[in-house]
């Protein structure tokens, strides 16, 4: 069981740490980026080696964050936003020697021998936090590694994670410097070739059942392929179909190689996003969750479908 | 011309006023709306008699901010968000009646006796401030009314016109009891049937011009009505062409009635768009603007884009 520290224990003890690597989760988003990226600029402020170790290639969109690699041999792990050990990907073997870990997820997998954790709407909150209390001058690269956490975790600001705090802090960012228009451009306003043709095979794609509370997307590689869209042109398609009126639970089924799909689930009110995961060896967020199911589009479907059932029955009266 | 008055001076004026009829524009957003019914709850917290005059019927997902009406014989007309006499529609012979219009228009056309004006991301900012000034309670219903206007105008904090002002406002107002999330699911995450298939549809009208630099979706009255889309459904879509990689200017074309086109016109840095919409006789910012169009699709179009050329020449080198 990780040992929790407050924001101030872990500050002195990254002081006291050197030559260390900082873990981000696979198929990273910007707040595990911009958590990583900023902690690494503000470490190597402070004189000391660092740098970020991220499991998967890191999308063009976030280019903007890295940093020139340094080359040490490793003698602190710290991990943030990462909420459980295999989503350290090809990583998950330096899980156990992860000396401290970052995280605002609530019902995360304990590892860390110690762990600082706050249910902020994104971990870059935590990440500022701990910067000032590390006494980092936050220059406008860090702000802008921060500042993208904060939006790309909230949807800019729109989910109910979304907390005053969160607003205030990304007032104070946009203060120090971080190219808010820009970064939300990237994020959220710009869109490929592929990426429109991918929404529209993936509008025509949707499915719906029991009675059109729950709608099903699907992006068989072969429409991926067809589009020619990247990796890059995946990212923020997964809410689209909770957003459909009366919809409780919107699943999207990415194929990520043939037959393996990835699940993102994002749900209302009414359904806990991270127990229908959990049914399926998944987990995350109440209302955002995920998890990898191999079987046919058919069968994986069916699986969700039912796992969605079993943890709200009454959705399907 | 009109006087320009600081806050104070405005809200004196209110403050001495009565029986006060406060004009939205025309197709109203929840910028107009959140100005006009966070003001009308504010003068009759006050002990006065108000009421919000709206050209056209109020979008059912506004319903949140309506109240009963008032009825009684106006003495002081207000226009709230109106960039020019004509966008009060059917109510544009009472613009010579305004004692007072307050705007974040910085090009607006001129009218109203006198005339609060800041270059704020949204109008209801400057309405924040006002009551403020007037010393009224900010209720959660005012919150919310002016918490929807700072959202839908800035896309939800997503936009350059979003200041740390704007999100320190946000923050405020959450903590007076707007439902941010209950809000911006409305505004920004809820989509009916009809409008997925007219986003698919408008997706597939998408033509380029310029070497990709301008792009341009037309939603003719007959796909409108195909789908089954409403005045509602309509809302957002405009900046869809603007959001593809490489786009300098996107164009919406939506047809009103037949041979009416309804334009919107959204740019980045390249390109200032109430310039492109001020030769067709219309107006805006510089990175939204719109005009009116009757023309058949195809003159509509070309017109549009010699506006384009004539504006920024080097799109077509």
């Amino acid at each position: 069981m990780s040992q929790r520290l407050d924001t101030a224990a872990a500050a002195a003890m990254l002081a006291n740490a050197d030559r260390i690597h900082i873990l981000t989760h696979a198929s990273p988003d910007g707040d595990t980026l911009g958590c990583g990226f900023a902690l690494c600029r503000a470490l190597r402020q402070l004189g000391k080696q660092a740098q970020v170790l991220c499991p998967d290639a890191v999308p063009a969109k976030f280019s903007y964050m890295l940093l020139p690699d340094q080359d040490f041999e490793p003698a602190f792990y710290c991990s943030v936003d990462v909420a459980s050990p295999h989503l350290l990907g090809r990583y998950e073997p330096l899980a156990e020697k992860v000396v401290l870990a970052i995280d605002h997820h609530a019902n995360r997998t304990d590892f860390g021998e110690n762990l600082l954790l706050k249910d902020y709407g994104a971990a870059a909150m935590l990440i500022f936090e701990l910067l000032q209390e590390m006494a980092v001058t936050i220059d406008a690269d860090i702000a802008a590694c921060l500042y993208t956490g904060l939006s790309t975790d909230t949807g800019c600001f729109k989910y109910t994670n979304t907390s005053p705090l969160t607003h205030r802090m990304a007032a104070q960012l946009m203060e120090l410097g971080a190219p808010a228009g820009m970064i939300n451009r990237e994020m959220f306003d710009t869109k490929s070739r592929a990426r429109l043709a991918l929404e529209r095979e993936a509008l025509a794609s949707m499915q719906f059942a029991f009675g059109d509370r729950c709608a099903v997307m699907a992006l068989p590689l072969s429409v991926q392929q067809a589009v020619g869209a990247d990796e890059g042109d995946m990212d923020g398609i997964a809410p689209l179909p909770r957003q459909i009126e009366g919809v409780w639970v919107g699943i999207t089924l990415r194929e990520k190689e043939s037959g393996t799909y990835k699940v993102s689930v994002r749900t209302d009110e009414h359904i806990d996003a991270a127990a229908v995961c959990a049914r399926l060896g998944g987990g995350g967020h109440a209302r955002a969750a995920g998890c990898t199911v191999t079987a046919s589009l058919t069968d994986a479907t069916a699986q969700l479908l039912d796992a969605v059932v079993a943890v709200v029955p009454e959705i399907a009266l």
